[in-house]
């Protein structure tokens, strides 16, 4: 059974999943190889290869077998198990949980060779539906305070599979990273009675020099203090706590935009590996409406990105945002 | 001039050095050869490729010069810069300030074959005093709050000189990661009135199960909650807040728990490249002494690793600390 510990002296959560050593990559040291369209349990008539499908998007087709759009399954080797009660436990100074959660992988297209890129500006909407949906469906188990919506994009990514899809992880705690953005978030509205992401837009918006594109309802922009060389983060214009109460034109601007974005990194960047994060309100915030705003961040796996922050927590970035924005602004896909 | 820049959100500070671009690995986006024996600025006789020392362990010959058992030197690409005055500006929303430091790397050894794990004792307490000094020297600059002293060994841990070395940045702002700590142990001490980590070495000498080996002055163990597999930490059994300000046998102490693990886990883990972090208290914390307690922390980089927690942010560790420590604890070197 995984399990949920938490560091002692940051507060830091971690889940210990043991379990997921049946795969047999996770033996070896080296790099696991990326599972190529021979072996490929994504693609059309291969349904029996995954676990039975939570949901999918078909044309009157049976379940678990060819014929659909898009298909969400159930993860095979799931870093947190869905059955069970929460059993929080202490051990002295020590805390921990069993490690239930859902582990949900959406398998974007049939297609083994269409990226999220390649698509339509109708699929991509699709998949974005799709994470509403289950986004949706999972907040009713009242075990979970937070659903981790991300896709990771080639083996640099940390992809296993070469067939394009996102996963999703549902969970009992806040992740770090994500407790950080909310405190963050209050500290300003607390000070301001203002939400900081409506800010960020409105002060970038009028600069101009760190803006990539602009739609309706998105903007794309390269943040004022980016860790990585060409992370990209796309907001809303309008402040939404949570992704799955957006207005609907909203996900039809945001398959857009990302259609936009992704091809111009690929034009700019040599189609780069990619990590795509939802950053979304927890469900425990209450008063999340005032003063978190949900967004996506895009970060392409560029080398030179490689060795001094992931060694040391601390981030050097050796490209400016107002260089990347005008890079990525300039690109014709 | 790089630039240290705020973020808005979460208050995490980063590096933006352009300048790093100087270097010529730094405009592709394939990954930096590893620069070996044949072209490297670190072996003796090639005193000249490096910028003058600001520190050398020598026998009486002329700086700069043959002829050293340990050298440091500014780094050549630096991510700072050390002359300038400090200048904080806000510009709306955001902060910044220019990119005041220093940057200096450790030349271990003038022996281009020899790593860390393969020096003697003396030759490893001989590191660690260097930092010690440099530390020290440091300090006195009232522009600095922090300095991060860590190693990269091997290509996966971001290292492009194979010659051991390790790299010290003196920073105008505490890193976030080193926040993060700070303010769980003072919450801690805020809470119970002890330090945090003397009651982690308590808990776990006592349990046992997570030790990986002791000896006078330091206890080696696998954390309670893991962020990588292996991950482990090196702890002082004596409450010291600074690295710099530790008992002498200390270092002696540390240097020979530093040879046992990395060659315990050469020995288990088919001699890993791996990420060496000296946690060490802020200058500017007056009241460290209570709550806070250096401490060395080892990361290697196994594949398995990679992937998840680097696109995320959040940490999915396949293997157990308990697992971990039971290997590393039975590896004979």
């Amino acid at each position: 059974m995984p399990e949920l510990r938490k560091d002692a002296v940051t507060g830091r959560w971690v889940i210990i999943s043991t379990e997921r050593k049946k795969r047999p990559s996770d033996f070896r040291l080296e790099r696991p190889a990326v599972i190529g369209e021979q072996f490929c349990p994504f693609c059309s008539g291969r349904e029996q290869m995954t676990p039975p499908e939570v949901l999918a998007f078909r044309n009157g087709s049976a379940p678990n077998t060819a014929g659909w759009d898009l298909r969400v399954v159930p993860n095979k080797f799931p870093a947190l198990q869905v059955e069970g009660t929460l059993d929080r436990q202490g051990e002295g100074l020590f805390d921990r949980m069993n490690g239930i959660g859902a582990h949900e992988v959406i398998i974007e297209t049939p297609d083994h060779q269409k990226a999220l890129a390649a698509m339509s500006e109708a699929e991509i909407e699709r998949v974005l539906w799709a994470f509403r949906e289950r986004i949706v469906d999972l907040k009713r188990d009242i075990r979970f305070r937070y659903i981790l919506v991300f896709k990771n994009h080639g083996a640099a990514a940390g992809a296993t599979l070469e067939h394009s899809h996102s996963q999703l992880i549902a969970l009992p705690i806040v992740p770090d990273f994500v407790r950080e953005e909310i405190e963050g978030a209050k500290h300003h509205f607390a000070a301001k009675e203002r939400c900081v992401f409506c800010d960020i837009i409105r002060q970038e918006v009028t600069a101009g020099q760190r803006v990539i594109h602009e739609n309706a309802d998105i903007v794309a922009l390269s943040p004022y203090a980016p860790r990585f060389p060409f992370e990209t983060w796309l907001l809303p214009r309008n402040h939404f706590a949570r992704f799955e109460d957006t207005q609907r034109q909203v996900y039809e601007s945001l398959a857009r935009m990302l259609k936009t974005v992704l091809m111009r990194m690929n034009k700019a960047l040599e189609s780069p590996d990619y990590n795509l994060i939802i950053h979304n309100s927890p469900f425990s915030e209450n008063q999340a409406h005032d003063y978190y705003h949900w967004h996506v961040e895009l970060m392409p796996k560029l080398a030179r990105t490689a060795g001094f922050e992931w060694g040391t927590g601390f981030y050097i970035n050796p490209t400016s945002p107002e260089e990347a924005a005008q890079v990525l602004r300039t690109a014709k896909a």
